[in-house]
């Protein structure tokens, strides 16, 4: 006897549910084309060395990794960055700079909690093989049309850039000399303290600054530094051309606090918050100029223009990521899925088994004008079951065709949602489904 | 030094493949929810008891399976059918008849040959509770609109019925009673040696029952039986309906030396074949009433109207899989495929760092217009360089601004199919631009 259940930490997604999650993917893609990316797959499985060791400890730790029939070590794709990185080695013939887009499942052995799952949508676009600031501004620009396209209204980009806590560590270094205990780790500790100033306040973070052991008078001078920097020329750059690309300039921030996977960003960092929604920003991104390395000397063919102007091994990159299930739980609480829940227009209903042939050639002809066009599938049913299954589903129309609406050759159309009915001719039927559909 | 390879049976599918099979998958689930199916979802991975044992000892082989961090046996999705039952028996109150498609990656752990990969996509669509010939009708006539749609002109529907193999069976029985020695598995054997009939010729079937343990009469015999068996009432429904449905007479034909899947089919069966496609049929499918009633025992909750008419623990259901891979390869051999193998409509060049406002600018209006617009993301690069990105990706335009067309308020439209230019106003451009995209 088997439990017909969901494996723990993962999700059906049921039609109605389908349904908003493709709607989003649809409208992303479409901006992720009119922006000039262009779609790439990759294998759920890679070599375990190809993943191993790029997200730290703690990314080893949650990686689905298995040995395959063949003895091969093999894992659960973790994200897309590294696949992106492999491909970009394997292939150097692929034009460049690569203006990619991957819209695939990830699997994380997390501990699932609310908002967590072990497998989830990733959702990224990448330029890869350039290290102009346009790169940056039409990533951003990318991100804010695929947040617009999708409704929301508003919305906050915050900017921030790497070297900024470089520069506020190595001022600090330099105020205290040999007074500070913290030497080498003093960018992480800055950053990852600051970040949370929104969340903690001012005294949360000296708090957390003098548990992570700088004195007192370091940490107020700490947090003073960082409040104070200014952006980088790069992040005026970026700035000037989000204008020219058409944000406006009360849709983005330089944000000094805003700090995100610093062991792996090297520029430009952003996310996107929206307005009345709690759940955390729905998009992040930024430049990492330094991970598509990771595979560049077993790739003796890599033509020398894709390396950084130092002649070192980088590719430079940036880019970004939606938080897929953020953003369908961002949509559905400020209410901007389209109302129906169904991709049908219409329940074509069966009046009797021996008028079923009227029904088939009803749908028929509904379909062959592209109206979505559900027919009842079990000819023996009674018309109140199938009326009821339409609303279940939520199809706003349905056709009956019983004895007198042949007798008068018309059809009957139910609004399902303010409960009319109408009988009309076939043209009447048509001109109304299609001002519907 | 990490070798940057696809795992062995993996594919990666670099841009222009990904924008084929998106293509495809477009053309489809537009298809799909014509006829009235909507999307499901399921994971990637499952509880292994759920996929084990129900696709036969050489199903369990070519299964990935492991053990999680928390002491799991789970197994990557096999197919979409058994995650379907699965579904179908887990949340009873889905509206039914339940009609839905699925369309995502499988796994199987197969030796790799030509045309065979270890991960691929499938593509399904089923109605689930109902035995009424109608659902066979819609689900033959959904398939055939999805090969029209992709633009196949010339295809066949062979249509069989698994019943006239076991009638087959039994007149052979009667025929030859105890000189017979194969009993039990005789419809397996009859089925499975006239299948090949076209392949192997009359004189290959023949000789094969006779090394599958008949003699010589009995097999001209068994192969005379099966090859005059007439269309079950149910197929003569089907056939009226289909032709109602609009799927011409010469689209589909009843082949009864068809047979598929039949520990797994009860009732029609069918294939779709496209003629000058010589890699194997693209699309299969039939009634299979006995799948999704594994997991019935275990649900006490299911309620009694699911169940089949003669009040067993069946749950009706007939649908199909397209054979995606195939589908991609044929409509590579028939061209069938748009001609421009990118998404962009245009590539937005920049003349020089100093002009490149202007490139910004334009890219800004033709997105605004909805024009799928790449604009280079190197300013520094040279203008022969971008223009060979171009052509590299197929994209069929380039526009360039320089101080000339800066001066005179126009813009250079390179077409790099025909290597013509001209130079044209805004409103120009977007006309054109506009037209072929």
């Amino acid at each position: 006897m088997i439990k017909p259940q969901t494996l723990k930490g993962f999700r059906d997604f049921l039609p109605e549910d389908a349904m908003k999650r493709q709607y989003v993917i649809d409208k992303l893609r479409k901006v992720f084309e009119l922006y000039g990316f262009e779609p790439l797959e990759t294998p759920a499985l890679e070599y375990e060395e190809v993943l191993l060791g790029k997200y730290g400890t703690e990314g080893d730790k949650l990686m689905y990794r298995f040995v395959d029939n063949g003895g091969r070590r093999i894992a659960l794709r973790y994200d897309q960055t590294v696949p992106l990185a492999r491909v970009v080695t394997q292939y150097p013939d692929l034009p460049k700079p690569f203006k990619r887009y991957q819209i695939q499942p990830v699997w994380r052995a997390e501990n699932p909690q609310k908002g967590r799952f072990r497998e989830f949508l990733q959702c990224d676009a990448d330029i890869i093989g350039t290290s102009s600031p346009l790169a940056d501004a039409e990533v951003i620009t990318t991100a804010v049309r695929g947040i617009q396209e999708l409704g929301f209204k508003k919305f906050k980009v915050l900017i921030n850039d790497r070297d900024l806590f470089e520069d506020a560590a190595k001022t600090l270094r330099e105020c205290f000399r040999d007074n500070l205990k913290i030497q080498l780790e003093l960018f992480f500790i800055l950053a990852q303290a600051v970040d949370k100033l929104k969340k903690s306040g001012k005294d949360g973070v000296l708090a957390d600054l003098e548990k992570r052991g700088l004195s007192e008078e370091q940490a107020v001078k700490s947090l003073e530094i960082v409040t104070r920097q200014k952006p980088t020329k790069c992040l005026t750059e970026i700035f000037e051309q989000l204008k020219k690309f058409g944000v406006e300039e009360n849709q983005f921030f330089f944000e000094n606090t805003l700090a995100r996977g610093l062991d792996y960003y090297t520029g430009m960092i952003f996310e996107i918050e929206i307005e009345n929604y709690a759940g955390g920003s729905i998009c992040g991104g930024g430049r990492y100029d330094e991970l598509i390395g990771i595979f560049n000397k077993a790739a003796g063919s890599i033509p020398q223009n894709w390396f950084s102007e130092g002649g070192g091994l980088n590719i430079p990159a940036v880019g970004f990521a939606f938080g897929f299930d953020r953003l369908v739980e961002a949509m559905d609480e400020l209410n901007l899925f389209p109302q129906d829940t169904t991709t049908s227009n219409v329940l074509v209903t069966i009046f009797s088994p021996e008028l079923l042939t009227k029904s088939i050639e009803m749908a028929k002809i509904l379909r062959s004008k592209k109206i979505n066009t559900d027919l009842y599938s079990d000819p023996n049913s009674k018309l109140d079951k199938q009326l009821k299954y339409a609303d279940k589903k939520g199809i706003p129309y349905a056709l009956i065709i019983g004895p007198d609406e042949v007798k008068n050759n018309r059809v009957s159309l139910k609004n399902l949602k303010d409960k009319t009915q109408q009988t009309v001719s076939q043209n009447e039927l048509l001109a109304q489904l299609l001002k519907s559909s």
